[in-house]
């Protein structure tokens, strides 16, 4: 099987990946795709080139990936799985600390930073890269560039850890969906261990209210609160067509399969603008023993 | 009365901040206070250097500005007004187009402009800075360097508009805050037009549920539906705590003053984690006739 992940070699993506692929495939020889940006496991899932991607949704200190969540409504994929790793952020360069003008990082990574930048490097130059070890990989350009990066990419780049655990909070995690296309979808289950009796099930649902029905949030959570289904995530993002017009991301616990969830999607239905399923996969913190 | 805003002369909230004064405030001398990053105005509000802070809170393409959420649940500030500006992007350099190699912008400039970038300079480096305005002043120093920032900058510093209105869609809004801290909020709004009788209000709360009742965010919303009061934004932010944990950003309608609100807000209070009441506001589309 063929995963698309962000970033090079060493980065987050691709543990968040290996994570997946141990635990729940069976398929044979395994190869990783490597994406400059989170738009580039898109198109290459799209495009047939890989079979599923891995990209980060959301980080327990800087919040939502908003690309990743604009993506999951401009492109027809599924969420077939989720993977939470630890993010340990370290300052990674060639050169010394006194040395470092120039810091590199994701934009998540420099978010997730925030404070420490402020208080350590007020006069650097800030870059964002596509990933955080593509930033590793241009820090080993100059002695006074710095990256944001795991200490994974510390090896894999030669970069000496200038300091290490940077984030501004000591508990850092981020959840990485596993996505794949419509057409590979069944292919790519038939090797995706079968454990349903022992987990449990997440859906994730994007949903565009009708703009001028006020209290219609509250009527969709009346829905699901009635019928006793438990939500683990509410988020917004714009509609991008006008400010204050929004399309909310919804987790709720359960499987599509079940009854009562698909009841309450089915009713939802005719009472909203839009609604999406992305899919329903094992929640993870049931069935991973480690984080 | 002394104004921080985010950015340098030409910026975005400058803009907004003139924009506010204009139509709210009655005090002499107006004076504006630049600051480098959004944070650097809740310093400098706090040191009691400026009066008000003027800072960005949503756009209306790449949504809510995650710093300033947080900074709002961090320092004990009063949200005193809004101000709406449309965002016209620009690509400003002192080069020509095919030198381009770098291009600079806050992070919610190069958000707004994915797109763009991605088909028209899929090579080019990508600099953070802490204001659009300031990416505009260090472009001038290169030619190979362009900014993402407004028309205006680009006569401050005689840059050229190489591409305008770049953003990746044709409507763009920023909503901008007016802070104060608790200390000054009597003396500024004593020269706050007091138009009370014309205008709708807005007020802004930011609440923390208890983690362990499922439902909890359906019971708030549930006060507010039944006592006919509308909601204009919902927004989570992590709490930074464990990773799917969240803070809720809600801006209602009406006036702490207002009886009905002053309830539910009471109400309230017994049944969440925590509730910070922001600030009661005029709300930005009732009485300005731009935009």
């Amino acid at each position: 099987m063929i995963t698309g992940v962000l970033g090079l070699k060493g980065s987050y993506s691709e543990k968040a990946a290996k994570q997946w692929i141990a635990k729940n495939n069976n398929a044979g020889e395994q190869v990783l795709e490597y994406c400059g940006d989170i738009q580039d496991v898109f198109t290459l899932l799209e495009s047939g080139a890989c079979d599923i991607g891995v990209v980060p949704l959301e980080n327990s200190i800087e919040g939502s990936v908003g690309v990743t969540l604009d993506l999951l409504l401009e492109h027809d994929v599924h969420i077939i799985g989720e993977s939470i790793v630890t993010i340990e952020h370290c300052l990674l360069s060639r050169g010394k600390k006194e040395e470092i003008r120039v810091i590199l990082s994701h934009p998540q990574g420099l978010g997730q930073c925030r404070q420490f930048l402020k208080e350590h490097f007020p006069a650097a130059e800030l870059r964002s890269t596509g990933s955080t070890s593509h930033a590793a990989k241009l820090a080993t350009e100059f002695e006074e560039m710095a990256a944001i990066a795991s200490p994974e990419t510390a090896d894999v780049y030669d970069l000496n850890i200038i300091m290490p655990n940077i984030q501004d909070r000591k508990h850092n995690h981020t959840r990485f969906i596993v996505i794949t296309r419509p057409d590979a979808l069944e292919n790519v289950m038939e090797h995706v261990r079968d454990n349903k009796q022992d987990i449990l099930y997440k859906t994730s649902i994007i949903v565009y209210l009708d703009r001028d029905r006020p209290g219609a949030l509250y009527a969709i959570l009346g829905d699901f609160a009635k019928n006793n289904i438990n939500l683990t995530r509410i988020e917004s993002r714009p509609s991008k067509k006008v400010l204050g017009d929004y399309v909310f991301y919804i987790d709720l616990e359960g499987n599509i399969s079940d009854t009562i969830i698909k009841d309450a999607l089915y009713n939802m239905k005719s009472n909203v603008g839009m609604l999406k399923i992305l899919g329903s996969y094992p929640k993870f913190d049931h069935y991973c023993e480690s984080n």
